[in-house]
């Protein structure tokens, strides 16, 4: 006979889990089957791990230029097998926590690889046996995403990596080509500039680095790693690319030519839908990501009024850990009975820990200008604000707002500590504010929060230092 | 004949400044009359340099650090004339842009000490002779502070100095004790240590490291300094300081007795209005300060019309650069005749950049108390946050709100970056959101700001990973 669960969900990564803690919260019985460990991309082998090695790659830079400010600082390189003691315990240290904030939730883990017998059953191949697992009231599958790799190329762990292989690097190349310019690749580029590589290339298909982001963040960011001397190629796909002696080659279709030690593929991540029984189910595949309404529901259904919805990096929205976690608890508080609005994509924030840091939200230039949106827009830069100047000093905060004062549409900061920053701007940007609202309080001083009300006190037409 | 000015400030520090930048922006007359520096001692001696002296100690601490997460890097000292070079750059460009900024609006700066002849008139001793002032609309004092002394000691500039002289001193003590636990002290305290002093004991009067702070910063800040070998003496008052050679030594109420290369007192600032002929204006002093009502009126008018008004450290308000900013842009429209409203100082953020740094708005927890408010709390602790994990983990982001679900009254972040994460806070607070509204969004992952969310979710009854 089968496990019966309220909720079964399917993966246990950030969106798996935030929905099992939420539903567990909400007194539903919760079975959350994992294959590997619970925590899933996010914990194990992206956001976390990737953040200790920039924060690694930060302290390396500022014993860098110390010496610049008075102080006998230096940086003689990495011993990357205790960087990775570092960063294995950071990554060990928030797993047991997680595990035992699930536990004290009352949520059942079963370890083993689930495979789908239908919209809300699936066996599970556990160290003990087969188990039978089954939903009564909802279905959640949340069986996230791999990273994906060039057709041409094969991942072999030694000179062409992805960032899972990157996670166990035990060596700093000396010269790194890194495909790709979002997220993961610019990331990378700064660990591996940070822990003293001599060259970092980066190749970017489309026409700029963080294509997704602000016109303007990309300006800053390009001019920032130039100086950095990280070379970013973008406009140009790669063709070819050839193994030697431990050496890798890439060709470009405009024919540029780079050598390196080490190519990491960093040009996004795809679905993980195959081999599981997924067809049991009756969900709907595109391009291998499952289609759901806003609801994150899949539109099968089980039983009496019973649900199977999808989460994460499974569905095709913003591939974020935080977004997952929304869709967690949207899903969690549904099954619950709970009032739930659908997300507004455009108001989950993004960051990026490359150097300068990027944090986003809201629509970017270009968006407004190809929704025909009219707007207005201030920019202030960190070279005018006094905290950020006693550091370096680069990019901005970038505010667009609706015309005649209208409520702020976006908000995009490229500098230190942005990844902070854009806390403020979220609140921002999802309250709806004008800029009259923010510009009515004061940012304290100096801090580099104030370029933020800065530049909203520009829209508001009562600038203070700008 | 006098020159004519619709308003004449007196005095070019934070409050003087932002007063005569946002008049002359609505279309008045100004001119401001400075006797040393437009900028003031938060630009000379104040909030600018101390961060940059900070930002080198952190770089410093930062270097001594890399070793324990892999890095070979090292800290061998500092080379102080560098870094007064650095602290001076930052100085000078900051004093230059705000020069800039201040020519660009059109307001005549007019150099030399400023002497009171009446509540709108002054004459200034200028390099080229004597100069009369007159001020049709509004004339603002607005003449700073100094730091306090103890009637006991005097400053001699080696071996009892205040923030004055610390701007200037060309060597790191060995052993140096800081007097007063505030902002000044803890951030001298930090500087120090960061720099390599093998001692430095702060010795405060009241009962607690940042008296001001809630009871939970105070406490964290404590068990942190410790941890960092930085003795903290506290609820003892100085009663004898005695110089030998080259040694200060210092005894308290309680006998204590410590004993140091350097004494630096920062017990205080206290306005400057002596000298000044600041009683032929009519304005009323208590303690020195000058008496305002919530519209910075000193209750003096002249003329047809004119009202003598006060803004900054010469008003015993909160005594912060960015306080002075809003009092200084209140004057100036209440001038310009624009619709204005009376400061909520509660809603004035503080930070401090001692480390762990502190950021904080709204009600202590004691306040609550005192006041006899009902309230909520939520702590979460950066120990269970991912970013903050990674360096190192200590602090909590603390919120108070309204019992019931009511209005969030107080956020008290003391950690990593507080003074970036508490502009979020400052919004929350002042826009009155209620813990439920910030809840319904979510923070970046992984992102230090993502314990103000956790607190705020606690609070609203929904904690995704508390």
């Amino acid at each position: 006979m089968a496990d019966s669960f309220d909720v079964v969900v399917l993966g246990g990564g950030t969106g798996g889990y935030s929905c099992a803690l939420r539903a567990a919260s909400l007194g539903l019985k919760v079975g959350l089957v994992e294959k590997a460990k619970v925590g899933g991309t996010c914990l194990h082998w992206g956001c976390i791990p990737t953040k200790a090695f920039l924060h690694a790659a930060e302290v390396a830079e500022s014993a860098k230029h110390g010496p610049d400010i008075g102080l006998d600082t230096s940086f003689g390189g990495v011993d990357m097998p205790k960087v990775l003691d570092y960063k294995n315990g950071i990554v060990e240290a928030n797993w047991k926590g997680l595990q035992a904030t699930m536990k004290a939730r009352g949520i059942e883990t079963i370890n083993g690889r689930g495979t789908l017998t239908g919209p809300n059953t699936l066996t599970v191949e556990t160290e003990d046996g087969q188990r039978d697992v089954e939903a009564t009231k909802a279905m959640v599958l949340a069986t996230g995403s791999t990273p994906k790799v060039l057709p041409i190329t094969e991942v072999d762990g030694e000179l062409i990596i992805t960032s899972d292989e990157a996670m166990y690097l035990e060596q700093v190349p000396k010269r790194v080509i890194v495909l790709g310019a979002s997220a993961v690749g610019v990331e990378f580029a700064t660990v591996y500039h940070g822990y003293g590589a001599e060259e970092v290339t980066i190749i970017e298909a489309l026409d700029a680095v963080v294509p997704r982001e602000d016109v303007d963040t990309q300006k800053v960011l390009a001019r920032e790693l130039k100086k950095r001397g990280i070379k970013a190629i973008t406009g140009e796909k790669v063709e070819d690319v050839k193994k030697g002696d431990g050496v890798v080659t890439v060709t470009t279709d405009k024919g540029t030519t780079v050598e390196a030690d080490l190519l990491m593929v960093a040009i996004g991540r795809g679905p993980v839908t195959a081999d599981m029984g997924m067809e049991t189910t009756g969900v709907t595949l595109d391009r291998d990501f499952i289609t759901v309404d806003e609801y994150c529901r899949t539109g099968v259904t089980f039983g009496d009024g019973g649900v199977v919805y999808a989460i994460g990096d499974v569905i095709p929205t913003l591939g974020l850990a935080h977004a997952s976690f929304m869709e967690g608890m949207l899903v969690a508080e549904q099954i619950a009975g709970e009032p739930v609005t659908p997300i507004d994509y455009r108001g989950v924030p993004k960051v990026y820990y490359c150097q300068p840091e990027i944090g986003a939200v809201g629509y970017t230039e270009q968006e407004l200008k190809e929704e025909g949106i009219e707007y207005e827009v201030a920019k202030f830069p960190f070279s005018h604000n006094a905290r950020a100047m006693m550091q370096g000093g680069a990019g901005h905060v970038k505010v667009l707002a609706a015309k005649g004062g209208g409520k702020v549409l976006g908000v995009h900061i490229v500098g230190l500590h942005a990844t902070d920053l854009i806390a403020e701007g979220q609140m921002i940007y999802n309250w709806e504010a004008l800029p009259m609202d923010v510009a009515q309080f004061i940012h304290a001083h100096p801090t580099l929060s104030e370029a933020v009300g800065e530049a909203h006190m520009a829209l508001a037409g009562k600038a203070l230092h700008g």
